[in-house]
């Protein structure tokens, strides 16, 4: 039994919904053979949505960690290759859900530059793709609370030394979303869904 | 009962398949209250993608015609407003499929330099809104064999003073051609083939 | 002598400068061979813009106008090739300066669907191309004040059955205006400065 | 005197000119206060662009090496923040000069995952806004020739502890290639090396 812990976060940006909200509520009920899962929603705040993602780790000792985000503008549902050392919000981005906009700032003092996702990136992507779902391996998971989260929990796990795998997959904007903004590409809730438990059969399949 | 004469096309441009084909294979069995359907799949030629539209018009007699093409790049179901009078590959793009490039020539000599659809695009754009669609009114066919379709049944109907209510609907990308292009944006075909159920249902509700 | 009424707009959508406007004034003192050049800033309000322009028109007598506005996400200089009647702008985007956000209204009861452009837009594209400036014909130019203002003035001079040429042109953002917005596509002044001559040029030639 | 090195590309992807050759050419004979200036031709091979840039290094002994490249699509000059471990070109995008089509590998074995820019990237940025040139840190230096160029150099100082400074700037296409493809932004190329004269300036007064 591989034990998963899987986050989604809060709505922001003025969006009512995050579609990786959604997907945790979709999921809390469901079992996958071979997994035990474990849900949990997570505050868009660059310190306290890794504190609480740390603190469940802690709580809960998973084998595998796949923290979700959403990024509106993308066009297929991208596992991150790697996570920067570094909180930066451009000028007229948002800022997160309690105004911080910081820039060019260290997520973690004298910790490596990047980190890799430890998750088997190309073979879940393979395997959405096999199952019809848009995917693609993404390069940079931004400079922003996905980012901060995945880059928190990698060192957390490489500072620890711990036996947990874990990373970042990042899922388009919802049809729901794209009704109210007809030009922001998206892919169906039912989709993304099915893409989260392909990406976990891939996950239990690889350990 | 309504009688409605649907279009799709062949593949063009180097990709295997063209969504509204499936489409129109989907719907061929369809049975939609109020309804009487007909499918035509049209080749991707400047002539006789229109000439051939136009002889399935004189042999249905359709109360509606609705024209549906592939914009790749589109994120959305977009009812086309208007056609304009003019055939122009700019360089760069696709010829047709028979490696014709026209260049700022008229379709109709003599023709209105633009004609509205006279579909109900925007109860149209509503209705799959409401359905949880994403749809949007679009202000360009484009000048290629989709626009040329578009004016010509438009101008057919126009100079034959023909009651017949026409127009043109842009499908995005099938998640299938995204599965292998996943920087393109797509729908997936069950969610646009609903789409065209419930534009044949607007139709039929507005006829 | 062919004398060229040139307009452009107002600031508008949040930006502090509209770069169409900093033409006019650059080229309010320019000499061009052949060419008796007059210029009009235009407000960005549905009804006005078009009204002001046309009372320049009456007392100005000329014989080509050129109207040109602020395409924000263009990568070129693009001459218009059509004006389509209808007002509409869509949910999620700006009103105008007066707050008005109409829905597929049409400009001129009774009037065509659409208006071609009688200015050498093929022409113009071709001869800033020449001269190393990026150009392409575009065929939509939207359903807001732009559209509004090319379509009033062709519409007038097609019931008076007057012997002016006109048309619109859409230019891109500044690179003063990229610098506070680094993803938006954007032109030097300099350089849209000289496609407007280039365009003044182009028109005298063909006069 | 900051000896600093160079670099720029030779055409690839079918596009006759590399805007950063042209730079190259340009910059080869320029006066730079506190500068000592040489320039290198990159080819578009995997591990010759790389071998070739260290060559020069260990040639030269420069104090900077500001290495750059064409990124078609982007809109500013983006100093690259980190070079990432991997070699990979995805599916559908072109090989290198070579044909070749690495996927998912690494660049150097047991190198770090990401190595940071040492260059001064947000003066640079804020230098070449005041000027008024579209600036902005880019996040991602891709995974193809550039990144590799980049990490190989950064991971080459950081093996022999060189007191060198070093990193990638990505400029967008030329107005001269957007002439050719007008729907790809574009900057001039005289402001492109105005971009370039600034940020060496930058790195002499950061020295």
């Amino acid at each position: 039994m591989v034990k998963i812990l899987i986050s989604g976060f809060e709505p922001f940006g003025g969006d009512a919904v995050n579609p990786t909200g959604v997907l945790m509520d979709a999921l809390a009920n469901e079992v996958i053979e071979g997994a035990e899962l474990k849900t949990v929603l997570l505050p868009v705040h660059f310190d306290e949505c890794a504190d609480l993602l740390i603190a469940e780790m802690e709580a809960y000792r998973p084998d595998v960690v796949i923290a979700c985000g959403l990024a509106k503008g993308r066009t297929s549902i991208t596992p991150e290759r790697i996570a920067v050392n570094v909180k930066d919000i451009p000028p007229g981005s948002y800022a997160d859900n309690q105004g911080q906009r910081p820039m060019d700032e260290p997520i973690v003092d004298g910790s490596p530059d990047g980190l890799f996702s430890t998750l088997p990136i190309r073979a879940m992507v393979n395997d959405m793709s096999a199952a019809g779902i848009p995917a693609t391996v993404s390069n940079t998971a931004g400079t922003y609370i996905c980012n901060n989260t995945m880059y928190r929990i990698l060192d957390y796990i490489r500072v620890g030394q711990l036996p947990i795998r874990a990373g970042f997959v990042h899922f388009p904007a919802s049809t729901e979303m794209a009704v109210l903004q007809p030009s922001v590409p998206s892919l169906p809730i039912p989709m993304m869904l099915d893409a989260l438990r392909i990406m976990i059969r891939t996950v239990v399949a690889d350990s």
